[in-house]
C-alpha cells in the first residue's frame, strides 16, 4: 500500500512508524512550516520535535514536492492540526481526489461559511471524493513513534474501507479499534481538549493556593464525559463512543500532559485568559481546546432546549464563561458541579 | 443532630469538618489503633495524619469511651477501612442498634462464612437495624478536612433517610449527590481501587523503562470503567452510577495519588507482587485494591458466562493474573487491551 502523510509535525510523523513497520511504501510531506523538520529528517537526524528518527524506509518530501509525495497514494493521512487543515486543504486543491481513503488526526470543528459548525471530517470530505476516516484515542506522538503500546480508534461508517485502514495501520503495539460512529469520535476528540482546560484550571488552583484540589478536578471528570456524550448524542453520535478511547481515555492523557491542560493551569493560577492564550501562541502553541470550547458552546446552545446551555452542559457553560467573560474560576467551576 | 464518627483515621476525622460546619453535635471515637491520634487531638494539636486541627466543637473519645461516644447518636459514621470494619463491628456488639442511619466510608467486599462475597454494607446491615448508607466519590481526606471543594455520593434505596443524611452533611464546599443505587456505588468504590493498581502498573513501566507509557495507561481507563459497570450491572446496580463520582471520578483521584496506585507502580517497576504488598504492609499501609481485585475476580467468575472472566472482564482478569500468578506485567496488560 502506498501511504502519504501530509504534515511532518509530531503526529503525522509518528504515524510513519506503524505503517512502515507493516512494510508499506510511506511518504511524509512537510508543509512550509515543517521546512526545518524536513531538512533534519533528510540529513538522517532525529525528528526535532518527536525525538526518535523515522523508519529508514520512509521517504520525506518538502513543500514544493507535493505532487511527487502524493503520486499514486492509496491512503492519505492528513497529519495537521485543526488550525493547519484549512490552509493545507487550500494548498492541495484537488490533489486528494483519487485516494482510496483520507485519514485525519485533526481534532476540532469547522465553521462553515453560513456560520454553521460541523466536524472537521465534513470539511475534508468536501474537498475529496474518498471517505474520510477520523482517528481518535490517546496517542502521545512520541510513544507512537517509539513503538510503545498505543490503542486508538478509527471511525467511518463504510466498514470495508475501515477494515483496509485498520489492516494497514495496526501493529502489535499500535492497536486500532474500529467504529462506524464518526460523529461520536469527532465530538469526543474535539471536546476533550476543551474539557481538559477545565480540569487544568483545577490544577492551577492547586498551584495558586498551595492546597491540593484533587477532589474538585476528579468531580469534573465524569461531568466532562457526560456532557461530551450528550453533545455527541445530539449530533447523531453515540454515548459509548465518548466513554471509550476517543473520549474518556484521551481525556485522561490530555489532563495529564498537553497544551490544553497547560492553558487551564495558567488560568487557574490567575493569569488572565487573553494573556495566557497569547503567551502560548507566541511560543508557537495553538490551543485546540480553546477553539473547541467556543464552537462546542455554540453547538450546545442549539441543542440545549429550555434549560439553556447551563442546564444541559453546566461544565461547558462554566468553562465558556471563564474563557470569554472573565468569570471567577474557582466559584464558576464549583457552581457547575452543583 | 447528634453524629458519632467511629474511627479517628483520616477519612473519619475529615467528616467532622462538614458536619461540625453545619452546627451538629459531632463526636469522634478512636479505635485502639487511634490512641496517638486521640491524644494529639485532645491536646489541641493538629490531626497527626490529616494535617489540620479538627473543628473546636468536635468532642473526641478514646477507645474505652465507646458508650459515651455513642450515647444518643442519631447518625453513626463508620469511618474505618475495609480491613478495620470486622474488628470494629465485633467490638461494637449491638451498640449500633438505635441509630437512625449508619454511613460507611469503607470500600470493599466482605467474604461471608459460606464463602459468598457481598458488599460491605450488607455486613454492616446485619449488625444493626438502621439503614446503611454507602459513601462514594473522590474525597482526599485532607481536602475535606480543610474545606476544599469535594463532591461525593451517598447511596441508599430509602429516599427519606437519604435526604436526612444529605441535609446533615452537605455544605457549600462538601456537595452530596444522592442515589438509590447502593450496589453501584459499592461496586465502584471497591473496584476502582483494584483497577487503580492496573493503571499504576502502567506508571511503573514508565519508571522502569524510562519511556512514557501514557497511551497504555489511558487506554486502560475506559476498560476499567466498562468492567466496573458490567460487574455492577450483574449485581443489580447501574452503569451510570459507575460512570459518575463513585467510579470514574474516584478512579481519577486514585490513579493520581494513593496506595493502590503505589502498589501498581512498584509491580510495574519489577518488584515482585508479594514483596511489594509486604513492604507496604510493614509500613502500615494495607492495600484495599489488592483484596478487591481478588474478591472482584471471584464475583466476575460467577457472572462471566461462557467467555469466562477473560472475555467479559479482560482487564480484571489480567490484573488477577499479574497479582496472583506472577504473569508478566507489560505483555499481560497489553494483551487485555486487544
Amino acid at each position: 500500500m502506498r501511504i502519504t502523510i501530509l504534515g511532518a509535525g509530531e503526529m503525522g510523523s509518528a504515524l510513519a512508524t506503524p505503517t512502515a513497520a507493516n512494510g508499506h511504501d510511506v511518504r511524509l510531506w512537510g508543509t512550509g512550516r515543517d521546512d526545518a523538520i524536513v531538512a533534519a529528517l533528510r540529513a538522517g537526524q532525529p525528528h526535532p520535535r518527536l525525538g526518535p528518527a523515522l523508519p529508514r524506509a520512509v521517504r520525506v518530501f518538502g513543500e514544493a514536492e507535493i505532487d511527487a509525495a502524493l503520486d499514486g497514494a492509496e491512503l492519505v493521512v492528513l497529519g495537521v492540526t485543526s488550525f493547519g487543515i484549512n490552509p493545507v486543504l487550500a494548498q492541495l486543491g484537488d490533489r486528494l481526489r483519487g485516494a482510496r481513503a483520507i485519514l485525519t488526526v485533526a481534532k476540532g470543528f469547522d465553521e462553515a461559511e453560513e456560520g454553521q459548525i460541523r466536524p472537521l471530517t465534513d470539511l475534508v470530505a468536501e474537498r475529496c471524493d474518498a471517505p474520510v476516516v477520523g482517528i481518535g484515542g490517546p496517542s502521545i506522538a512520541s510513544e507512537v513513534a517509539t513503538g510503545h503500546p498505543t490503542a486508538v480508534v478509527f471511525a467511518l461508517p463504510d466498514a470495508a474501507t475501515l477494515r483496509v485502514c485498520h489492516d494497514t495501520f495496526e501493529t502489535p503495539v499500535y492497536r486500532v479499534e474500529t467504529t462506524s460512529d464518526l460523529v461520536g469520535v469527532e465530538v469526543a476528540a474535539a471536546m476533550k481538549n476543551a474539557y481538559a482546560i477545565a480540569l487544568g484550571i483545577a490544577e492551577g488552583l492547586q498551584i495558586a493556593t498551595g492546597a491540593s484540589h484533587h477532589n474538585l478536578r476528579a468531580a469534573l471528570f465524569p461531568m466532562a464525559v457526560r456532557e461530551m456524550a450528550r453533545l455527541a448524542d445530539a449530533m447523531g453520535g453515540r454515548a459509548e463512543t465518548v466513554a471509550g478511547l476517543a473520549g474518556a481515555a484521551d481525556l485522561v492523557v490530555t489532563i495529564t500532559a498537553g497544551r490544553n491542560r497547560t492553558l487551564g493551569e495558567m488560568i487557574g493560577t490567575g493569569v488572565p485568559v487573553g494573556e495566557a492564550v497569547r503567551s502560548l501562541a507566541s511560543a508557537g502553541t495553538m490551543i485546540e481546546g480553546y477553539a473547541a470550547a467556543e464552537a462546542g458552546h455554540r453547538l450546545a446552545r442549539g441543542f440545549a432546549g429550555k434549560g439553556g446551555v447551563g442546564g444541559a452542559y453546566p461544565l461547558l457553560h462554566a468553562l465558556h464563561a471563564i474563557l470569554t467573560e472573565g468569570a471567577p474560576v474557582s466559584e464558576t467551576l464549583w457552581a457547575a458541579v452543583g
